[in-house]
Formats: C-alpha cells, structure tokens, sequence
C-alpha cells in the first residue's frame, strides 16, 4: 500500500524542500526556448524541467491548458510528462482548476486521481464556483486512492478580490469559508492533511479573513511567488502558521532562465525556498 | 466571413428551435446502451446521437469531462465529434467550465475558440471563481472569432447555493454579478448577444437576485431540464425575458433513452421544447 498524499508531500519537504516547479510550455517560453510551439517543442520543454528538477525538487505542477492547448497531441505529451516525473518519484500537482457537478466532477476526479488513468497525479487543483460540497466525490476518490486535492480559496490574480472577498451565506468571505470547509475535510480524512487550498503570496490575506495564525495548518499550494512579485523570503510573514505545510510555486523565475539556464534556475529557487522555510 | 456566435445561434434558433441535446458519454449511459466504456464507445454513442440530431436540432454540447476521462485518446474522439458536428452545421458549446488567470486562460480559450484549434467550437462553458474580468482575454478572443462564451452564473446544483447566493463586493449577489458583468459585456460586442450565463431551471431564480424581467435577454445555457426535474413547459414562466435566448440542455432524458430510442427521444424533446418556446 503506498503512503497517502499527505505522507507523500511530507517526505518531499524532508527530503527536497518546499519548492514545487511550473511546468508552463507557455507559447513565449517555446519561443524564448527556441522550441517550436508544437507537441515536440512541449515535450522537450518539459523533459528539460524535469532533468532539471531531478535530485532538487520533489514537486511539478503541470499546467494543463499549455498542453490542452494542442489538443490530444498535447495530452499525449501531458500523459508521458506525469508518468515520467512519477516514475522519478517526483510529485505531479496537476494544476487543471476542474469543477462541475455530481458524476460529471467525479469523470474530471477519475482523469486526474483515478488509479491507472492515463492523466494519473498525486494531486489535482479545483475550482469550489459550484460549491465545495459539490466537490464531495472527489474528495472521496482522493482519499481512497491517496491522492491529493487543493481547492482554490484566494487566487494570486487581483481580478479576483470582488468575488473572493464577498461574503458566501455563512457570513465569511469566500476565501475563509473555502479554507474552513477544505481545513475540516481535510483533518477528518484517514491521511489527515491530504486535502488542501490555493492560496496567493501576491495577497493581503487579511482583506479576505484568511487567518493564518491558527487553522489547521493544510498544505496550502502558493503561487504568485518570484515573477508574480511576492518574495519567498517573506514566505513566513505571509502564511504564518499555514506555511508549515507551504507549497511554493514558482514558475517563470525557472523558465524564463531558459534552456541552459534552467537547471541552475532550478538550484537557485531550491535553495532560497530551503533559506526561507527549512 | 462567418457570422458571429450570436447570429448562428439566432439562425439555430429559428431553424430547429431552442434544443441542445448533451453528448455525455457517461460510464452509466455506455453501458445501458451496450456499449465498452472506451474511446471507441464513446465515438459510437456520441456518432448516433450527432445522427437522431440531424435536421432535428441545431446545438450540441459535448461535456469535456467524460472526454477527458480517457485522457489524449479521449480528447481524439472529441476532436472528431466537434468537428463532424460543425461539418453539419450544429453548433457546439464546449462545456469545459474551464477558468484560470491571464496568459493560463487565454490558453484555454485558444484551444475551445481558436480558429483551426482541434478543438475549435462555437462556444465555450467558463467558471468565474477567478473574477469575471480574468475572462476578459477569452471575450476578446471570442469576439475577434465569432465565438461564444457561457459563464457560470447559477448552477443546477443544491451545494452551489451558499456560495452563489452570497454577495461580492458590489453588493450583489454572486449570479447576480456574473449576469450583470456578462450583459454588459455581450451588449457592448460587435455582434451583440455571444456572450451569456448559465443559469439553471432548477433554481428560485430570485432567490439568487437574478432579474429576469429586465435584463438584457442574453443567450442562456439552462441545465436542469428533464432528468434534474424541471420541466420544459414551465421554461417561460421560469426564465421571464431571459426565455427569449434560452438554451434549453437535455442530456439523461435523451440518453437514456438507448441507442435504440435516442432519435425518437430527440425528436420528442425537440417538439416540446417547440412548444414550450416557439
């Protein structure tokens, strides 16, 4: 049996740290690659990352829409990209911010967190627009099959505020009232703290009453780190207690280093996440 | 040059009424019409039912999910679907409820509204939990495209409430905002009325703030039809002004219906919703 998702993220941060890298086979980074903006040039990209990665990093997030992109095409170079990193036993955060309703998400949780699915990952990103409730089953899938689920609470982009920082039925922010949902289910759960949120280091968490001090701290995946413009070395300051089981994102700071510059990109990131957090 | 999606959809319309019958592939459903649970069942469902459409229905609408379940290979029978459904001239709407920030969502919009995408429909379904105005790459793609986008808006579904009810900090209510934001949009294109939501028959529109008396009576989407209870008879009273553009969904009381009966269900549903909305 193997160890759950939240076993799994933990022996990652002893062994390689918090950082987690983007891989982003965004069209401009092909370019700035000298890839063609093809499946090929995503493939490459991406085996890249991850040569990169080895030894370093113990968590990738793909994003999915770089490779939806390019159809089945670039699904099929999604597919090798996942197994390869899980076969160097790196997780695979899929970072597809699915949502829908009843057995529809559970078609979306069986993609991402379904056992022998060729889009298999050790965690998926989802979106709670039709109710954290409505992310029951997959929640239940995650568990069974030990993977991991980040909801997204607070997102990095500053066009979010007016609807995250609105107030749901039970009188919190959406934000704080996706973090209380996602905190409960996610101490119940057999592998506690399998199951955690999106939360951006560009935010003022406090204008969305997202304490930091004392929830249950679940891992919390963070972007908005380096290009976005947070510093990891403000990471404690920012999440508080929730940085004990903080996933730093970074993306462009790697990428856009190139494809000589990545594997050093890759060291340097590694090393300041490891400054900032241990 | 093509015409735009709002004067497609108008033709649809006018041509076989306000029908879009669901292509859902759904595990349940390949097996009650005897069917492998494979790409391959699915091409054949999705096949027959593109054929009880024909010159009895005008819009489709292929749930990714069920697609994506079987990952690049999925996505290769969608591709085929969309594409032979458009070489009939019916139109698809993409339901993805995809949503992301930035140069993330504009690659999503590329791959379901880019113009020689293997993806390429006529409309998208997106999710705005990351603000409406992180859309606002994939309206400009659809406008400059011809294309249509749906917005989540209020959904069907009972655990989407407390979230969709609760106010953003316009002091409207979350569906309320998301139609408000939309309309604007839509009104303001250059072939008025390609944008629109996705509101459900289901719900207590006014429980949610949702005005369908006076709002600019753009296009749409309405899940909740049949199976989830609502029925098509009651579409005007439900939807009030907003009728006039409503896109009546049908999917489990058409497929359920077997290989056997989907084209009779078609025919059925079609006649009904004729009547129900001219």
């Amino acid at each position: 049996m193997t160890a759950g998702f939240a076993s799994r993220l933990q022996s990652a941060f002893t062994q390689y740290g918090h950082l987690c890298v983007g891989v982003d086979p965004h069209p401009f980074l092909l370019d700035l690659w000298g890839l063609d903006d093809s499946p090929r040039g995503m493939f490459e990209m991406s085996m890249r990352v991850l040569e990169a990665c080895s030894e370093h990093v113990g968590i990738i997030k793909p994003q999915v829409a770089f490779f939806e992109r390019h159809g089945s095409a670039g699904f099929k170079v999604l597919e090798d990209v996942i197994a390869r990193a899980r076969d160097a036993e790196i997780l695979v955060i899929a970072d597809a911010k699915r949502g829908d309703i009843g057995s529809t998400m559970e078609a979306y949780a069986a993609t991402w967190l379904g056992i022998g699915s060729s889009l298999e990952s050790d965690a998926v990103t989802v979106s709670p627009y039709l109710g954290v409730d409505s992310l029951a089953g997959t929640f239940d899938m995650a568990e069974a099959n030990g993977k991991g689920v980040f909801v997204l609470a607070a997102t990095s982009n500053s066009e979010a505020a007016s609807l995250q920082r609105g107030r749901a039925l039970s009188g919190r922010t959406l934000a704080a009232d996706v973090l209380n949902d996602v905190s409960t289910r996610s101490l119940a759960m057999k592998d506690a703290g399998g199951f955690g949120v999106v939360l951006g280091a560009t935010l003022r968490l406090e204008e969305f009453d997202v304490d930091t001090s004392s929830a249950y701290p679940l891992p919390v995946l963070a972007p908005g780190f380096g290009a976005q413009g947070a510093a990891v070395k403000d990471a404690q300051r920012l999440f508080g207690a929730l940085s004990q089981n903080l996933i730093v994102a970074q993306t462009r700071s790697i990428l856009e280093a190139g494809r000589d510059g990545v594997a050093e990109a890759v060291r340097r990131e590694a090393a300041e996440t490891a400054n900032a957090l241990g």
